[in-house]
């Protein structure tokens, strides 16, 4: 049996992710489609708007066939340490194809781009630092940086998010030698024409989370951007658990945690640096709302996704020594869903596998794993309180969701 | 100008408390009283049910001079930390008398058992050991111990509180040889025969917290245990915060903090010892309620109060070196209010004062004094998000109350 991996969030789960999985098939002919999939903190450190196993129905639901979790150690971080985990594991699950959608859509620029800068190595870390000496963050000192080599004809607009992660893609597969083939498929946006996915049934999932939190919050016109199962599962999470998460939902167990921690133990928080403790501090004490620390924490140098996962890691206690230990290599995979096909595939591969699967939370103690099971401790803290310990005790004791 | 120093929490003030600070003056005839009182979390390990300021000006109503916080290394400790800290601050404020209340009322009971004590010291740590080598908690063991060795004719019952406390105001007077006079008056209860202060208008603050929090909630009966200033600065402080506290609220916060930290992390935390922090984790895991939690978490060593008291520098991020520092001795006493008369006391003794006074927690930084403010930080989080900032910000930047 083939298999093709895809690298995702679902949060939550829209048509230009329908498309992507179809597209994977169309392109792969791959029998299943496994998806690596970030736990209940995003990359971009936030708490996921429903949970993993909810996002997992969604996906299943839409026809992905496994469904694992992308350990925390490589989920809030950075696209290099996060794409490298990510393709790392869907090679331990014996994926032969690696399908990302990207901004540019044509692979050979992702391929060239590799090799020149492979050569331009020296040149362009540079630059690098010579910009982030001058205040830059780092994404926005590296697209400077690769603007300004950019003389020998533009392969890759690197300043779109998702050609960045694509690169990264190809860079973890080039660099580990793994056995994976990197396709992509260009991201449909307003103006791309495709009779079945047109502009008027797509929508970013950052726009769709909008729309569910705003003041009005009417749900019905979602109704178009997404897959009729995966908006019946947005409303039965609801129902269910009584809220949708954001960050505001956080924002007091975090405030906490900060005024409760000497400096030196904001210190040892992973990502923390340079003496910015001290800012935390006095942001969190000033500040009512996630978003006002946030306006009272920003600076030049720190992209606000930094600062997100910097709070992702605060709100989890995650220590630089144990995120440095963990992102090293993924040594496990925890199985979230799968199908009836994902399941045969599992069989068939189980001899081959190259790192375990983990089916609950509560078979796995230690390392890593640790980490994982405290991130979904965590995110239940962002329910109401009464159904805090059922989120919690489910995280603990759930079983892979198996699609009907 | 004479003083006579009082120890108290007043959680709230109620006519037994009016009762200690009328006698206090009459059988002193002191100019002021000066009180120290336990800031937001009190010695039983429990948040106060309103504020330090709130629970000052009741104090000041009632006709105390002076009030200042016992700091929280001293406060949240057990009978004979709290008691040294509490004594050797009110000496420190140059107070010629201590009164405290007791089930006894007999000064020459406690001096008498004191110096018999001293004399039994070795025959006493051994009973003692023993008692606790067969799994008796420290306070039921000492118990066991004194009762074994009352042989000689009771001088004093040691199995009831206020006794316990009492004996230890008088030790750490004796031991550190402070110039203060020890002075007792018995506690009233139902029998007591006072025309003023009968039994029915004298309820323990116990019992007042669990009227205030009964089902019912109506707290027109209370209004005869009270002072009528103290029983509308009760309702005040409701209507202006929206909340009389009690540890379920900041059950999500100590249960939050637990599920974050690491066997390792907690086993830093005060007062957390053999291997306790496994049992405080699994209880924390289950648990849905503050109750349920301590329920989970009582055995047969560990007296209520103990691990309350345990919860307590769990949520405060109390660590074992800063508090087993910091109970070394007190350096300076924060000011929560005064009175005309204690205002004069306290220019007059300006120049004699052993330990500085703090007006504000804006005023200081580092030290013990870092726990004081965190504990007033912390408090904060009890509170409906609406009005927590605003707590926080009282805790750092206001001054001392005044009586009218």
């Amino acid at each position: 049996m083939i298999s093709a991996g895809i690298v995702v969030e679902y949060n939550p789960f829209h048509n230009g992710h329908l498309h992507h999985l179809n597209e994977t098939k169309k392109r792969t002919d791959a029998d299943v489609v496994i998806a690596v999939m970030s736990g209940n903190f995003l990359q971009r450190g936030e708490p996921a708007i429903v949970s993993k196993f909810a996002r997992t129905k969604m996906a299943l639901q839409a026809g992905c066939d496994i469904v694992v979790e992308l350990p925390y150690a490589f989920a809030v971080q950075q696209a290099e340490i996060f794409a490298d985990g990510a393709v790392r594991i869907l090679a331990s699950l014996g994926c032969r194809y690696l399908c990302f959608g990207s901004e540019s859509g044509d692979i050979n620029a992702f391929l060239d781009t590799f090799h020149w800068l492979e050569r331009q190595k020296g040149r362009f870390d540079e630059i690098l630092k010579e910009k982030m000496r001058l205040g830059f963050s780092y994404p926005k000192a590296a697209a400077l940086a690769y603007s300004e080599m950019e003389g020998d004809g533009a392969l890759l607009d690197l300043s779109q998010p998702n050609n960045i992660l694509g690169y990264q893609y190809v860079k973890a597969i080039k660099d580990r030698q793994l056995d994976i083939i990197p396709l992509t498929i260009p991201r449909i946006k307003a103006g791309y024409h495709d009779p079945e996915f047109s502009s008027d049934t797509i929508a970013s999932a950052t726009s769709i989370r909008k729309a569910i939190f705003s003041e009005k919050g009417d749900l019905e016109p979602l109704k178009r951007y997404m897959p009729e199962s995966s908006f019946e599962e947005l409303l039965r999470f609801k129902r269910e658990y009584g809220a949708w998460q954001n960050w505001e939902n956080y924002w007091p167990f975090l405030k906490y945690r900060i005024i409760q921690s000497s400096p030196g133990e904001l210190r040892e928080i992973y990502d923390m640096e340079e003496g910015i403790e001290y800012r935390v501090r006095e942001a969190a004490f000033r500040a009512d709302s996630f978003q006002s620390f946030m306006e009272k924490l920003k600076t030049k140098r720190y992209t606000w996704t930094r600062l997100q996962r910097l709070s992702t890691h605060i709100l989890m206690n995650a220590k630089k020594e144990e995120m440095k230990t963990y992102c090293q290599k993924p040594e496990y995979a925890r199985l979230l869903g799968f199908s009836k096909r994902g399941r045969q595939y599992l069989n068939r591969m189980k001899e081959e596998l190259a790192i375990p699967l983990i089916a609950k939370a509560s078979s796995r103690d230690g390392g890593a794993f640790e980490l994982d099971k405290r991130a979904g401790y965590i995110y239940s803290f962002g329910f109401p309180p009464s159904v805090r310990q059922r989120v919690l005790e489910e995280e603990y004791k759930r079983p892979p969701v198996m699609a009907e």
